[in-house]
């Protein structure tokens, strides 16, 4: 007889009564291969004991059993699996078969390759120079708490529980209308915002519902990686255009759009991603007027506003822009914390309600709760508090990561403080090999990007960004400590 | 001279420096065309007065002003507004276009219809008649936010708010593997879950990697809507199958498969939506050999399963199939509270891996402070405990609603008692005019659906799913006294 003490588990603590828990795990070891067609299963009173549960149960478990047609009973023989059940026999889960399952269906495998590598960025060790991402350990977590849990208690607080509004709580979108134009002139009204994932669900919505599959769109020679394969996914062409220190060549797009039907240009105006550069006010007015004359959309992704360190940022496009070619793109997972996933998109109204019909079959809506407590730090200044706060901080560490970088590094590293992000655009000598620096750095306990990430057919630079503004000067210390080490 | 004082705002509590704010507001003034092209712009000295800021800073303004391209200054006349800026006039944002903006660009448009009707059925209205949603007051936020917080102010929980997999959160995921072999006798590892945002999340993962455009697949005569629309927007055709007493008729869908490619079939096991049915445990053996024969993927949407008030739930098919052809989908916000989007998807790792850089593309990752708190609740039997206890709460409900139901509509309702599940579908009697009710009751203060979300171009039953779970028996009765007095 199988040692059922041991394969038959009971948790009585558990929602599911006592004989459904026995019937279940029965099934598992009949579907499972343990226990074969027409095998007689122990008596009840012989379970019963083994497995301590009443005798009862175990008729009752049967019964169920049998019910649903996995067993039979024999008269003064006791029950038996069923002996026509279809033979199924336990197949291990393969490790590494791609695009289909054992026996059957097939499907499109997507991105895997930026998919590892930048799962490969992602802090493993106790030092991490990254993409250029914010300190968590910066951010009012503890006010952002206060507000989610006092929401929670009072007692409209529970319609924040419900199903709410595709487009994000109304109350966050106003105060995100009253943040664009102090902070960017940028006066909209709510039903012109949807409230997003971070500024990536908003290129992806904005990829899907603009562009259709064999439209093209233009990106920069360099650009954000995740970005061109969301456009990709959509089955888009991606028109490369060059980007000098003024941004992208307003110029060369010109004469693009002369022969070619361009459908959308995604530029990342500052700070440009991953090179940092600014776009120049004349490229911007330009690139305006080209949208108006040649009727493109612009998706301005703008995810990196806030940090700007002598203080004079540009308007964004969206700001000047009253053709309504613009979709602005922001993110508060920038300033805040990354896995908290707030972000927005701003456009026409008629393209909004679009993007909140596609984005209800995506993930229906936002997290409310969540939503509505950035809304109450927006009111009450704590964000704006936390901006100027960590501002001045990222100044520190940019200027202190800056005059290290180019004290230690002066042969092998160029490179430009830059005005704003968090992240410096580091050129390696190219007679370093940034992918054995990178493994060598792992090795030492720092993890740094082997810049396979930023390239692409048409760039590729021995280049890295390196994110400054999450390591505190000592941290910044001690990784340069294991960097110099390596050359 | 232009009422400066009201037209530039000074926030000084502003991270934006004072200058860049007024040289901010000028910009505006001049892309709105409240400042005309060689405008003079007031001496420094006056501003400065009638604004209440240093002459110095409106200086340092101007001098932005001149240094972007908006203004010049002229020797001992002043600053005017540049005479040769691209001539900008102020659009006022239309109220009702579609598919383009003003001058612009075009964009598809999806499923406005379906977006605004179920709109209307989101709680507007004191008493609400839902489509079958949980009691949010039910729901343990308290402990939810206890953990919450307590996660916050560990110091590993600092990792929690970085960027994270885009898979979901470990613990979860293994929770989720406790959770699932408990409760469905459903065993997998976490390198087999995705953690999503609800149930929706995976229908739309599931349908754009598993679907092509016009490939074909197989759906109920009557389903869930929303799921539906996510296949058509992928571009996939739906083949109608039949759904009686005991879920779809998969003999009808094996004649269909002698003839034609079907790519995946989309099932609801338990509790078919809108009907309510249960598919028998016959044909969902049926159905997985049929899957394994034809190579076809089972899209498995089981959302409903942890509520059974009879404690007879059948396994989900995709406990029982091991030929890898079952992608299951479930939610923890329809058994939590729905605006708390946590849901997951099952299958082969490899389509879990692909799932997921999808996903990178569109979201990036989930909540992951969140997740690990569900993760929490899990481990310390919270969650167990709220689904029990719910489970006998809406027990009562129905049992409660059904009897006042069947007593004060017996001419006008026809109905079963559902097995399981948070609503009722009630069949209205032909003469009774859904959106008249519907429409009259919102007048009265009773939001209750039209019927029309359910009907497709194959099914138009008069018909509605009258949620009980969230109605207190009290709140049930206010409902059908307004009901009543409407026939």
């Amino acid at each position: 007889m199988l040692p059922y003490k041991s394969l038959i588990q009971i948790d009585r603590q558990s929602s599911i009564t006592l004989y459904i828990q026995v019937c279940n795990t029965f099934i598992s070891l009949i579907t499972s291969g343990t226990l074969k067609p027409s095998d007689v299963l122990p008596s009840s009173r012989v379970l019963s004991e083994l497995i301590g549960i009443n005798r009862n149960t175990v008729k009752l478990a049967y019964e169920e059993l049998i019910s649903q047609g996995w067993a039979e009973s024999v008269d003064r023989k006791g029950v038996f699996v069923l002996s026509k059940l279809p033979i199924i026999t336990k197949i291990k889960l393969p490790e590494t078969h791609k695009n289909q399952s054992q026996e059957g269906f097939i499907w499109t495998n997507s991105f895997e390759k930026e998919f590892a590598l930048s799962a490969k960025i992602i802090h493993k060790d106790p030092i991490v120079i990254d993409d250029g991402f914010p300190d968590v350990r910066l951010a009012p977590i503890d006010q952002l708490m206060r507000e989610y849990r006092s929401l929670s208690r009072k007692f409209y607080g529970k319609n924040f529980l419900k199903y709410g509004s595709t487009m994000g709580s109304e109350n966050l979108r106003i105060a995100i209308c009253n943040y664009l134009s102090n902070t960017r002139g940028l006066l909209v009204s709510p039903e012109n915002i949807i409230i997003t994932k971070g500024s990536q669900m908003g290129i992806y919505l904005a990829s899907q519902l603009i562009l259709n599959p064999n439209d093209t769109i233009a990106v920069g020679i360099s650009s954000f990686t995740t970005a061109d394969d969301t456009f990709k996914y959509r089955g888009a062409n991606l028109e490369r255009i060059p980007v000098d220190d003024n941004g992208m060549d307003v110029d060369f797009l010109q004469e693009v759009l002369q022969h070619k039907k361009i459908k959308a240009v995604y530029i990342i105006p500052h700070h440009h991603c991953p090179t940092g550069v600014t776009m120049s006010m004349e490229r911007r007015l330009k690139l305006l007027n080209l949208a108006k004359e040649y009727r493109f959309a612009i998706i301005e992704d703008d995810y990196d506003f806030d940090f700007h360190y002598d203080n004079k940022p540009y308007l964004p496009l969206a700001s000047i822009d009253h053709n309504q070619n613009v979709i602005y793109i922001g993110s508060i997972s920038k300033t805040f914390a990354p896995a908290l996933r707030i972000g927005f998109m701003v456009g026409p109204p008629a393209f909004i309600e679009a993007t909140a019909s596609l984005r209800k079959m995506i993930d229906r809506q936002g997290d409310t709760l969540l939503e509505e407590a950035f809304a109450v730090m927006f009111e009450n200044g704590e964000m704006e508090r936390h901006f100027r706060k960590s501002l001045k901080i990222y100044k520190q560490r940019r200027n202190h990561f800056c005059e290290l970088l180019s004290a230690d590094f002066k042969n092998e590293i160029e490179f430009r403080i830059p005005e704003g992000g968090l992240a410096v655009w580091a050129n390696f000598n190219e007679s370093i090999n940034l992918i054995k620096m990178s493994d060598e750095a792992a090795k030492k306990g720092l993890s740094i990007s082997n810049g396979n990430f930023y390239k692409n057919d048409t760039f590729s630079p021995n280049a890295v960004r390196m994110g400054f503004a999450s390591l505190t000067e000592n941290e910044t210390e001690k990784a340069f400590t294991i960097l110099k080490s390596i050359f």
